[in-house]
């Protein structure tokens, strides 16, 4: 069973991929280094799993059409923009990323700044073909409006702030659940909201799935904590024991390996429950849900 | 004559500032600071040109309603982030803009680059706003569209990136006329083109005006090089001579100041003339238009 998941998710991956080269923007004109400079980005890699979560929800709930692509590559660029400025000297100060440099390291301090800015603002300009595609379809402005207010203040951006703001000191509980909740919770509700929304969900199914979202982001960063502390550099491609190098209260830092475990267990659990309990059904989501939970990478 | 279009502008401007600030963000919650910091930066001045353009442009062709507020806030954050962005140590590195502190000098690198960000971001966000507004005008979608598309890599963003790379370069004629069309056209282009879409303006007069405004920013921005030579620190609010000192090439290195001159004067006539040709008229539009052109500061 867990064979035919793994192959289908190769294969859909590879689909996700295709959709997402299909709208990056062509490497030409005078503006051409921040072009190269933002498809650097978008290309050094992922498990594209934004994408991925938007697609089988907008399936589950009965979708069919193309309308659902742009926002795919929009939410791709939302999460690469938020990496390529995260890296920047001002912020993490990160020379590489997936062992490749990261966008500054390769092409410049202010050619990273605009690579960004570039790509959150073409994510917009991408989402907003959905217009062309489907001009009468209402629900293409409201997933719209979701895809911005997730990644902005109230969002994405918001997180970032209190964690950059809450360097070198201690954390409660409470700062770190808002910090997760927005840095990590918000675009992975972005995505399986916005696949809801254009798949036509209602409003009661919308809430039940932006819940099981914010629920599946929260134990998808505890357990990036705990790769952090149990996992080894090889298996993971990026350097383990960076948070406590760097001081940083993490979920395992206030509670504990075996506590952060079980955590994961129940939030997990929790959040395939409230999807399961709708109409609608979608098993390979739930497979997907409870991998990206239970990786070891 | 002119002494009453002077007390309209100054009537407007005040209306513009009142329907920014009704947009602007709330300055609460654990991300206060990026608000605070978002709000700063649009606080800190500037004539409100892009969004009384847009305004007046919009009224030109009947527009009356609403639909159109939240695209002035967010023209005027697109134009503000670029300016905080513009102003950090990677790039200009400018510590003052119009007497007060730029938006990292006062607020510290990270929250600069985060400001910027969260401003490009609630700039969509407050723009999708109009689909509450009005959700069964498709002329909004469009709107946003052309918002998107004026601001990224095949607009301003663009023009930043030449001209972030010809720096301590020589610059040809036909770069320096893409980088200005870019970097400082395309804000105008979708400002004037904003309001002629909302107002339901057809296909060739949202032509007419994306010309108009084009021409209008081409000359805008010669007469920014004009008075970086002819004015003083005290009139013009910022340093003269900084394209000097800065080795920059301008259309006045280029052409000297009384070619700049005739050229201004040409671009704006064409400009106002292509306008004029229209049915619809707004006396005040053409009075602004050929204000902006004739400033001395």
């Amino acid at each position: 069973m867990n064979k035919d998941f793994s192959e289908e998710m190769t294969a859909r991956i590879a689909q996700v991929q295709a959709i997402i080269e299909k709208y990056l923007p062509r490497e030409e004109g005078r503006q051409k280094t921040v072009i190269e400079a933002m498809n650097y980005s978008v290309q050094a890699g992922g498990k594209r799993l934004r994408p991925l979560l938007m697609w089988e929800t907008y399936r589950m709930f009965g979708g069919r059409s193309e309308v659902i692509e742009p926002f795919m590559a929009a939410i791709e660029m939302i999460h690469t923009y938020s990496l390529v400025h995260d890296d920047l000297p001002a912020m993490d100060n990160d020379e590489y990323r997936r062992g490749k440099k990261t966008t500054h390291a390769q092409y410049g301090e202010a050619m990273g700044i605009l690579a960004g800015d570039g790509l959150l603002n073409y994510a917009f300009e991408t989402a907003a073909k959905a217009f062309e595609l489907e001009p009468g379809n209402a629900q293409v402005g409201k997933a719209l409006s979701v895809l911005a207010a997730k990644a902005g203040i109230h969002g994405m951006l918001g997180g970032q702030c209190v964690d950059v703001e809450s360097e070198g000191e201690p954390v409660t509980e409470d700062v770190l659940k808002f910090i997760y909740h927005l840095k990590t919770g918000a675009l992975l509700e972005s995505s399986m909201l916005i696949g809801a929304i254009l798949a036509g969900a209602t409003l009661s199914e919308q809430e039940r799935v932006e819940q099981a979202a914010g629920e599946l982001g929260l134990a998808f960063q505890i357990q990036d904590d705990i790769l952090d502390v149990v996992s080894t550099t090889e298996k993971l491609g990026k350097p383990v024991g960076s948070d406590e190098k760097n001081h940083k209260t993490t979920w395992v830092t206030l509670f504990g390996v075996e506590q952060a475990g079980k955590d994961v267990e129940q939030l997990s659990e929790h959040s395939v429950a409230l999807m399961d309990a709708l109409v609608v059904k979608n098993e390979f989501l739930t497979w997907l849900m409870l991998d990206l939970i239970h990786r070891k990478s």
